[in-house]
């Protein structure tokens, strides 16, 4: 049969056709009232999109450099930090804080899983230990595991109450649009996102919330930042414009993409926000009914609906099955990362995935499934079946309102 | 959960990307050499869709202004013509030659059937009776009903040797892609196809190949066609150009897409139109074994694989299940038309459609039928997995050879 090319990776992801035409119309200077607008219309939405009073930077750059402003805006050398990891990402914190310098403490736990409170307080102890940022992801992308940033935000505020004043960084890239978050109430410092993951954009743009507390941080000395200086960036954003060139394109898209969230929740951008991250909850469910009818296992201890990690059994290597979706139908799906590369396959829910796409990838996978691992049990439509009851139980569109 | 919007109708069918890229792009002049070279490689790629050595003339028009240039240029008023119908379309010929004061013979059978040879032969004779025309469809979209164009074709032809001189004209606007035609080998006179239905672009433009005894006839004093005057066309395409002004991006979006069907068929454009026809085959048998599957009929005796209509039980409106498509899948599937509507549904297989979109509306359709035809043994997944055994039986990309 044809094949249509579809991304079910957790970003970038498929992109939206109403932030697509408003890319390829963006033919406007960025000193402009008519850039001005969209640019303020779209830092505003994506306050609402956050759920943050807090003040919101556009950076013009992938996840890493809204990453590593938060690094270099918020520490000096010798600084101590502590390291949240359990995976690909979390690694990322530990290379560019000590890439800055940082005296890092690591909290390091195996891939799949995530942190007990336990261990998280005899890091922190009761004031804090000297640490004077966490760094964390709130879903760790290269394994789906979802960590409790809620029960984090209070271990380290408590901390406050002793003399602590360690600021939380949330890497919420994958967590953004998927999870819920109340980023003033929980006293997240800066959360992070970017473009290409539930916003359905192109990647090239990251976004970060930043704290009062996190602000008068910055007025301490710290390492250097330039092109991501962020109180540069919110000064410019008070008149309505970026430090440097924005990228152009990628704003009207996003602009257009937080207009279709805001329909969708019926002129609201939270509840379409909030709906946005039931689909993901919904294809989600549907997709691990579905791998476990098949007698795959589920990865990770506490997986987010971001996405979904499927290990593969032991005979087999993940990027067989990776490479099956896009030979046989034009689907790009995940292999694992970092450790876990060959060991499982990553199905992504962030984003613009419907019904169809849902249902879909799951035909397409019981097809893999029957070709390469078929199980002694094995008939087609075991799988479409778990999911199709996963649907009509939760997916319901008037329950969800859309 | 989200909605993505989605053509399932039988014209016009999902767009190519690549078509729509080519067509946001066009903007040239069509009286320069940038545009003729556009303009006489979509002539060239059309001939081969088609199958064909005829000269292929493009109309800016829908379908219906094709068939129209065929009365228009092949009649006078009183010329005896036989127009076969069982269906909307067919009664459209009807229509046609009767406004174009010809003398018409009618065979009708009921919607869903095809006609016998019997009947035709009956109305032929063995030298034509002094039918000059004689005007079918090669599928009637209106049912899904294919009609044997090959033993007509014969049929007309064996007048021929006994002085009759009967045109045979054909309406393959949703035949061509879906369903082989060897035009010049059983003399189809004219053919006709629209850029909507196989060919993957907006309507807006209609095309036709036309035998040298059709170009001989038009010779003779025949109504009048302006706009659609043929000759005119003919002479103009000789100059790799157009009598009146060409729908410019149309042409460009439909050039492009010709280019993926060639790339589809490895640089070969009619292995491409031939994987095309392969494709919506192995859709239809996927569509058709899950209708089955679920208690539902197939309509017609007879049906091509362009699209399938599906029988409703007696106690449903195929509206019904039009409109839970669209509400709660935002997919666009046509209801019965004519003497049909409300009484069966049609899902489109021709053109730009992968083994996820056919799925995916297999599973959408599972949905509906739980909800309201619900019948004694239904369980989830039993419409999918009789889609899934047909896939592996026959929709295997190599086996395709895509």
């Amino acid at each position: 049969m044809l094949k249509k090319n579809r991304l079910f990776t957790p970003g970038p992801t498929p992109l939206l056709p109403a932030a697509q035409t408003a890319m390829a119309a963006a033919n406007v200077h960025h000193r402009t009232a008519d850039f001005k607008a969209v640019f303020q219309k779209t830092l505003a939405g994506l306050k609402t999109f956050i759920g943050t009073n807090n003040d919101v930077i556009l950076l013009a750059s992938s996840g890493t450099g809204a990453m590593e402003s938060s690094v270099a805006n918020l520490t000096k050398p010798g600084d101590k930090v502590l390291v949240l990891t359990a995976g690909k990402f979390g690694e990322r914190w530990r290379d560019l804080t000590k890439a800055y310098g940082c005296q890092v403490e690591m909290l390091s736990e195996p891939y799949g899983q995530t942190f007990t409170m336990e261990a998280i307080g005899e890091k922190l102890g009761t004031n804090g230990n000297g640490i004077r940022a966490v760094y964390v992801q709130a879903t760790e992308s290269s394994t789906g595991v979802r960590h409790d940033v809620e029960t984090i935000a209070r271990r380290v505020r408590e901390t406050h109450l002793q003399g602590g004043d360690a600021l939380l960084v949330v890497d919420a890239i994958t967590g953004l649009g998927t999870t819920r978050f109340d980023v003033d109430g929980w006293g997240i410092d800066v959360i992070i996102g970017g473009s290409q993951k539930a916003l359905m954009v192109p990647p090239g743009l990251a976004y970060l919330a930043v704290s009062e507390r996190a602000w008068k941080r910055m007025e301490e000395p710290h390492s250097p930042a330039y092109y991501f200086d962020l109180r540069k960036e919110r000064k410019a954003a008070a008149k309505g414009e970026s430090a440097y060139t924005p990228a152009i394109a990628l704003i009207a898209g996003l602009c257009a993409a937080l207009d279709f969230i805001a329909q969708a929740g019926g002129g609201d951008l939270a509840a379409g926000r909030d709906l946005l991250i039931h689909n993901a909850a919904v294809a989600a469910a549907m997709t691990r009914a579905a791998a476990q009818a098949l007698g795959l296992s589920l990865y990770g201890t506490s997986p987010g609906d971001a996405l979904t990690a499927v290990a593969v059994p032991h005979n087999l290597n993940s990027g067989a099955i990776v490479k099956e979706f896009r030979q046989h139908f034009d689907a790009v799906v995940a292999d694992g990362q970092g450790d876990m590369k060959g060991q499982l396959f990553r199905i992504a829910h962030l984003g613009y995935f419907d019904y169809l796409d849902t249902i879909g990838i799951i035909g397409a996978l019981e097809h893999i499934i029957a070709k390469l691992a078929r199980p002694a049990n094995f008939q087609f439509g075991m799988a479409l079946q778990a999911a199709q009851e996963v649907y009509a139980r939760c997916g319901d569109p008037k329950a969800a309102g859309v």
